[in-house]
């Protein structure tokens, strides 16, 4: 629907929502939203995303993140006042409202999208190491890495670090469940480090998982386990770079507020 | 342009991304990722949206979030091949891809969006205290909160902790510049604990910055000042919250996998 008059826009919209597609609006618009925290944005054209489970998202021509947004769930009025159309989008909780003000609509398309595809991220043990060293919080609270690839005498420490205590630690990475074999490793490398300083050397497994009988090999050998997805690695690598970009180009242009 | 051929899909797209114009591309697509991990997307119906700063999001009918996305600066090639055409987005620091492949396209949209608006986020002492206690880093590595609204002796002290040295933290939380009053009152609270306590206790400032004069008399009270933006704290907040509900909705279901 290409120029609808706002009444037009209006019936094709609540139509869209009711039966829950996928809606796009592209037009002029401002927003208001109120909840946690309040914001405004002042006029200009925008791109509308409501999706099928009540996520919604405005965007503006520039930037990888929508301005505005609310996750799923959220329950949507419309209504035309003063010759603006609104799309209200609510959520209970939190409480929180985000209003979209529209006085030049361009487009509307409503969708129904059949899409059953699985998305699968791969991550290997080294992009789970460099996570861990761009968010050492991965691996716990107050844990500050000091090397990685370190050479000891059975060979390579993934991460080697001090934690909030100021005990040494040594992280032994899997990117799959973790068997018994790598208790074992990482008990070498404990002792190895031990064997050279006069402080408490910690052994941290971190792994998705780990394999059936495993938390009683470790208990043995007094390490511990921290579960962590390499899915989540690749995500938190990808954002932890991309937020240093967008805040060195929001340091020169002020471009978000 | 609806329910265009592959060939005229590609031309237009080609050249609103030779024009830098916001683009929006509905069909049936798969999408391949390379770089810092890798991911496949099967097939199915979806939403490509490339904006004029070379930005790049690939959303599903579902979830706030996109499936696939490229922050701004990338450079774009589109191609046919095997009935299929292609759009690929690269990045050359870090050395990345994405590849959409399409084999219907139901709908093309280039749009010259005029968007000067400005976004303004207010968020209220509240909130940013409400972003400390939910992710205590923002203060300092280490941080934890044991109270807040802690009542002493001159008010009410705005989050109260122990900082990863075993030391008592006492934190002033102020949403615009902070004056001398604000070291003063931090000063007060501070006195006002170590006298209750018989262990070190700091004073923290958070605020988004000092006025001029401020930080001699934070040296000479031997309190520190952190910059916390507000703005910064709501997108927390509302990252953190949605975060969780994000989490919670992907152990039951393990939609993103």
């Amino acid at each position: 629907m290409e120029n609808p008059t706002l009444q037009e826009a209006e019936a094709t919209i609540r139509e869209a929502l009711a039966r829950r597609k996928c809606l796009i609006v592209v037009g002029n618009c401002w927003v208001e939203y109120h909840g946690r925290a309040s914001s405004k944005l002042e006029s200009g054209e925008r791109i509308l995303i409501v999706k099928e489970d009540g996520s919604l998202l405005v965007h503006r021509a520039k930037g990888y993140e929508p301005v505005n947004w609310q996750p799923p769930g959220c329950i949507f009025q419309t209504m035309i006042e003063n010759e603006t159309l609104i799309v209200k989008a609510i959520r209970r909780k939190p409480a929180e409202h985000v209003k979209v003000f529209f006085n030049k609509i361009y487009m509307v398309s409503a969708l129904s999208l059949k899409d059953t595809g699985t998305f699968s991220l791969y991550a290997s043990e080294e992009d789970m190491q460099k996570a861990i060293l761009a968010e050492p919080w991965l691996v716990e609270e107050g844990f500050k890495p000091i090397a990685y690839e370190k050479k000891v005498e059975p060979g390579f420490v993934d991460v080697y670090g001090v934690d909030s205590e100021g005990n040494f630690v040594v992280v032994e990475i899997k990117r799959k469940t973790a068997g018994r074999e790598a208790a074992f490793q990482l008990a070498r490398y404990v002792d190895a480090i031990k064997g050279m300083v006069n402080r408490p050397v910690r052994g941290i497994l971190v792994a998705p998982s780990i394999a059936k009988g495993v938390q009683r090999t470790l208990d043995a050998l007094n390490l511990s386990f921290k579960a962590l997805d390499p899915r989540r690695c690749a995500e938190i690598l990808k954002r932890s770079e991309t937020r240093k970009l967008a805040e060195f180009f929001g340091e020169q242009h002020d471009s978000r507020s």
